[in-house]
């Protein structure tokens, strides 16, 4: 059965209209099989379409095993909101039913108040444990991207004890991957690797001590994402097993999984930039959430702007003996932001390709510098002729085209330092070299403009 | 072997000097070993700090296989800068080198100018004509991504016959995935798939056709990275076979591949939006194209720019008499600018989650309009209050607080709109997107407070 590009989709209204009708009358059966009509992303565009009321209702009368596989098609900031919205011993229990590492990524997520709230009410204490001690790990590492519970044997088994022991217990095994086995000693300690394809082809009676890849590659449980990224390029395994640092196998970790995190970290790399912090946002979200989230980063930077716009109020004078000034303050100031955020841009892609370091510096330097000179000139010549032309006064030129062409010469070279800097301090860099640059090259803009203009004066009267 | 997480590496310049020494003295034994030194970040750095002879040096004293093997440890873009500097004949034949969804993933990043020329360079026909073939797809479908020459046995083979042949072609089968075979009739028709773990848990006499998948699920050669995405979320498979229309198996697309993919468009995504056109750019390209890159984005700005101060050139009158405005415009225009871009990375966001289809308007009106208002109102306050404490003039205070509040809204709605427009119109909406909505709350901004304080002028004068 071949699954072909689908037509353009028109989200069926009809769907969502008898979804809401299921619900009211309290019909899970018919909820579920209205559900199972829409594909994953009409899934995702009905919830997000469903009201707070609603979306708890469907997830009462759906069943914790059904309403946890809604969840999951879900994504994660949706799965979080809807979480969050239910009491804590309701949301326990569908918690319960996803993988630990799903579910302990979800709850990172969660504001810090509920986490306690849902743990303490998670019934079985090793489930408890075993969230507890996911969630301790920073988010993105190979301990919080592992599978756990993978399947071991002892090192004295042989083949035919492993293959028979797979085959009884098959249903159990039936949704763990078992492409490799793992071999571990009386200590828990991770001695080799089986492959399912040796151990078939092998004799039924030698030990699997003489099967198995001795020594295996594994992965520290706190190695960082990048880390785990460039892992999985440079090898083209299936996973690595994650040990602790007694070398106790603890899971493995996808490289399904490392990829999967690596797109999230550049989705909210775009977000973080464009000022949702923390990068992550639906509008299904509540109002207030979401004017506070937003308000979180366009009050301080209200403040910044204030710090640049001060340079105009103190040279209000000139403003005021040459008011054609006024139309170009913003002009420069905005050019030279934008060439200092295509410079941002190239250093945070070349922090997160590995091809640049934090410390870096001086060649970021040399290479912006090239660019801010010959950028900086162009686009000073072009705004000096317009301002020249426009009021014909060959020094109003004058002035545009010296402040753009120095302001972009600095912003360029900002933009592609202040990622660094930043980094180093470890600090988004996506999330603050916008503010930071902009405030910068506004301050130098409007000072260059205006003290330019206030050197110049006695030309520039009247303009 | 445990891999631990690195310390803070500190780049080789050592490493580098040896490698130019080595280079100078045209020796390739030395030049690799010192490259094999490295890790894959620190060939990534390497490189782009050689100069381009030396570069193109390197490769010429590797040979073939070695070149093509440290090609394809670097970014994309650099293997692709590379190999646009070198001979065509040359070039062409490091991409034989390379399997053919990688070289051709890179031939489609090539200026147009060169991929004929590389492509005629490439003399065996059957080998041209795969690349040929591959280009053809639009970039990121399975047509493009698929990995070729799946193992593909007839149905009519048995369980044993397929064995034994695995058996006697491991060396040929070595590199490639032997997970699942493909069932093949005699037109090259797909008709089942095989698991190696059923093959070797079955007696050996039976046909494949007994004991393989009959009918699999398949995708189409066409079908787009967003449909080839939902599909691996949806099913845990870690590949699907392609098809051509009419059924013939031409590759299987690896789930890896799709990841792989996605995270770069999220990744482009960010670039684009900072107005690096075309997703790339890396400070070791040349100077001149990276300064003509960068203006070609630039130089449109320039143009809105202008048209939106245009507003403050036609009200010069206003502004001579409160000269204070001066002080507020750039910051009313800069932060309604913010506010609007939260709500377009909002809209890229839900759009690439497929919870947002680009009909649906009315919904980001109600959802975006209720945020423009809170927020409009509270930074519309902050800022009045402020203007009115510093002149001690309330109705300089009431103009930049209706002005901020008012053009909030209108950015607000804006930015959570002009993605789904733009995504209809088929452009980019992060490329696009940030230009126009500035231009259009900047115009929006110099037009309100200007004109709002004109009308309450004889309130303001001297201020």
């Amino acid at each position: 059965m071949a699954i072909a590009p689908t037509e353009t989709k028109q989200f069926i209204a009809e769907a969502l209209e008898a979804l809401n009708d299921a619900i009211d009358a309290r019909d899970g059966v018919r909820a579920l099989d209205i559900i199972k009509t829409l594909d994953w992303d009409d899934q995702r565009r009905a919830m997000s379409r469903l009201s707070h009321e609603n979306c708890e209702a469907l997830i009462h009368i759906l069943g914790n095993e059904d309403a946890a596989k809604l969840l999951s098609h879900l994504a994660e900031a949706q799965a979080v909101e809807i979480l969050e919205s239910l009491p804590p011993d309701e949301a326990a229990e569908l918690l319960r039913e996803l993988p630990t590492e799903v579910s302990s990524n979800l709850l990172r997520e969660f504001h810090a108040k509920y986490v306690e709230a849902i743990l303490a009410k998670i019934s079985n204490a090793g489930d408890q444990a075993e969230l507890r001690k996911r969630l301790e790990y920073p988010d993105g590492c190979a301990g919080s991207l592992m599978r756990g519970n993978p399947v071991t044997f002892r090192e004295t088994f042989t083949v035919g004890e492993v293959l028979k022991d797979l085959g009884e217990h098959a249903e159990d095994y039936s949704d763990r991957d078992v492409q490799y086995l793992y071999v571990i000693n009386h200590q828990s300690i991770l001695v080799g690797v089986l492959r399912l394809r040796d151990l078939v082809l092998s004799q039924r009676g030698i030990p699997v001590h003489d099967l198995m890849i001795p020594q295996p590659l594994t992965v520290i449980d706190t190695m960082p994402l990048s880390e785990l990224a460039e892992l999985f390029e440079r090898k083209k395994f299936l996973g690595f097993p994650v040990v602790d640092a007694g070398g106790r196998l603890l899971g493995v970790v996808p490289r399904d999984a490392v990829k999967h995190e690596t797109a999230e970290e550049q989705a909210g790399m775009f977000l973080q930039a464009s000022g949702i912090v923390n990068g992550e946002e639906l509008r299904s979200m509540p109002l207030k959430d979401r004017c506070i989230k937003r308000l979180a980063w366009l009050g301080p930077n209200i403040g910044l702007n204030m710090v640049a716009a001060s340079v105009i109020a103190a040279n209000e004078a000139t403003l005021k003996e040459v008011i054609a000034l006024a139309v170009f303050l913003p002009i420069v100031s905005d050019m030279s932001g934008c060439s200092g955020n295509q410079a941002v841009a190239v250093s945070i892609r070349e922090l997160t390709l590995g091809i640049l370091r934090p410390g870096d510096y001086l060649r970021v330097v040399m290479k912006e510098g090239a660019v801010g000179v010959i950028n900086g000139f162009v686009l000073g010549c072009v705004l000096g002729a317009i301002a020249a032309l426009w009021k014909n006064n060959i020094y109003l030129g004058l002035v545009v085209a010296i402040a753009l062409t120095l302001n972009t010469m600095i912003s360029v070279l900002l933009g592609g330092i202040v990622p660094l800097f930043l980094k180093r301090l470890k600090v988004d860099p996506a999330l603050a070299s916008g503010p930071i640059l902009t405030t910068c090259t506004d301050m130098c803009g409007f000072f260059l403009v205006l003290s330019i203009a206030s050197a110049m004066l006695s030309k520039l009267a009247g303009v």
